[in-house]
């Protein structure tokens, strides 16, 4: 098992090809000096060419060996960023300065897309204290209120990023407000029925358990101290959260008031697909593009 | 202002008294000797006496000069706690070995509780590491989907809590996932109807701001990054949770994660009603009995 993140920053060999649609963004373009930087990835900047050097101006940073491929328009150069990676030339997409919309529409084009699984959804991870193993949140970003089936593929390519990180078996834990099923509750009803889709087998290469709430998902002693029987509870590696409201407070209070190392990336697709937020910190925004890498090479292994 | 939660376990003079309704809980009783200890009350435990006794030896704690009302049946303990509080006997009531639900429907019983305003609600309050100010946190416990009517109830119990607090003009963030408003994440409505509503004055001696996702309500310099134009991003002092979802993670977050001191009470009655739970620190119970004391003590002031 991959404990760290900071394992993940480390040259690849051959360099892979990252390619990011709309480069012309200065925090994008930094974060791609440092992973270039840091020996992860040959960029590939698609956008208006004047525009990059523009804003690698206007960031300081040199584009030195990156390559340009000139290109206008939002949806052109989304589509080109996606093509290269079904043309085998590049292993990753990064979206530049254009709405996330527009990418995710490239990438989940029927024709031309990379679209693979039934949905794309974005899982962070982070190395939180006192916790030996790493703790993946998802969906804290893109779906906003998943139904049961919704959160059978979000759970899906949750666990697909935990295994490219080397946990053979994740816990799935259903995060919710308590422990026990309550109509009034509707997580507490999906928790119990992604249980049952798990025990027949519906969802596998995991353990799902819940409903729990997230003190009992994380921690052990928490969860034999409430008299919880789940041999499970307290040792999610995976959090699944109910909504956006929750796993966006917990992704950022993971990352920003408890200043814990993180990553994240959209997968579902073909290949993995990078957003960053100009307020990530740079070390979050290198450790989601080393992890996109890594779990591109762990598909093409 | 009182920065430091831990300013608040101090003696009171006189010395209240706070009202446990079945009392025969081992955790409780720990709790209650410590805060006496401490010189913040008089515990008056209202339960089987037996019972208590036994639960004291359990804890391995001494009643010493703890006062016993001898009671039987959770309602009846739960009705004498309220009863207390309403002939000034008493002025805060804990909750013991009973259900919440339980000590709250004679909390809020028409004729015979302690009804105040519309609704009673849970606040939480924390010192998270980096902060010169509190954080208030609600509703994380009680409420589960309020809707706009609820919330603005919410924010004036948790509004009474910072000025007890002394934060004379807090601000009150509704928390989302993003930072404008789109009607299809019914949260950020509310939060523009809320805003609204304060503009209005319908709700008063605070500041409400949003929809603002959780860095943009506490950081001002991640407001001013991403260009949010609202003087009051980043300044939160309350954060209003959309769902208890979202609030109950993010209490746990702060408590059990980050490890952060903090403290929690019931509030929207003529008395604050303290309900700690079994995983709670012995601290995080401390100042929670300390800031229900506290709240009560400014009303009476």
């Amino acid at each position: 098992m991959i404990g760290s993140l900071d394992a993940l920053v480390r040259a690849l060999s051959p360099k892979p090809v990252l390619a990011v649609a709309v480069a012309q963004d200065a925090h994008v373009l930094l974060a791609l000096r440092n992973a270039a930087d840091a020996g992860l990835c040959r960029p590939l900047l698609i956008g208006n060419e004047a525009a990059i050097f523009a804003a690698a101006d206007a960031a300081g940073v040199a584009l030195g060996d990156m390559e340009i491929l000139p290109c206008e328009g939002d949806v052109e150069c989304c589509r080109a960023a996606v093509r290269l990676v079904r043309e085998g030339r590049a292993q990753a997409v990064m979206k530049g300065l254009c709405g996330t919309a527009t990418i995710l529409r490239e990438v989940l084009h029927a024709e031309t897309g990379l679209r693979e699984s039934a949905l794309l959804s974005y899982v962070s991870v982070f190395e939180l204290p006192g916790f030996e193993r790493l703790i993946f949140l998802t969906d804290p970003a893109l779906n906003m209120y998943p139904d049961t089936d919704a959160k059978k593929h979000i759970i899906h390519n949750a666990v697909s990023v935990a295994r490219a990180m080397g946990v053979a078996l994740p816990v799935v834990a259903c995060v919710c407000a308590l422990e026990t099923v309550n109509p009034k509750m509707p997580p507490t009803l999906d928790a119990a029925e992604l249980v049952r889709l798990w025990q027949e087998r519906e969802i596998q290469n995991c353990i799902v358990t819940g409903p729990l709430a997230l003190d009992n998902c994380l921690y052990r002693e928490a969860a034999l101290h409430k008299g919880i029987e789940d041999e499970n509870a307290g040792r999610a590696d995976i959090l699944l959260v109910p909504n956006i409201e929750a796993g966006n407070v917990l992704h950022k209070a993971f990352s920003m008031v408890l200043g814990a190392p993180g990553a994240g990336v959209l997968v579902g697709a073909r290949a993995p697909v990078v957003i960053t937020s100009r307020v990530d910190s740079e070390e979050f925004k290198l450790r989601s593009i080393a992890l996109a890498l890594h779990i591109a090479a762990e598909r093409n292994a």
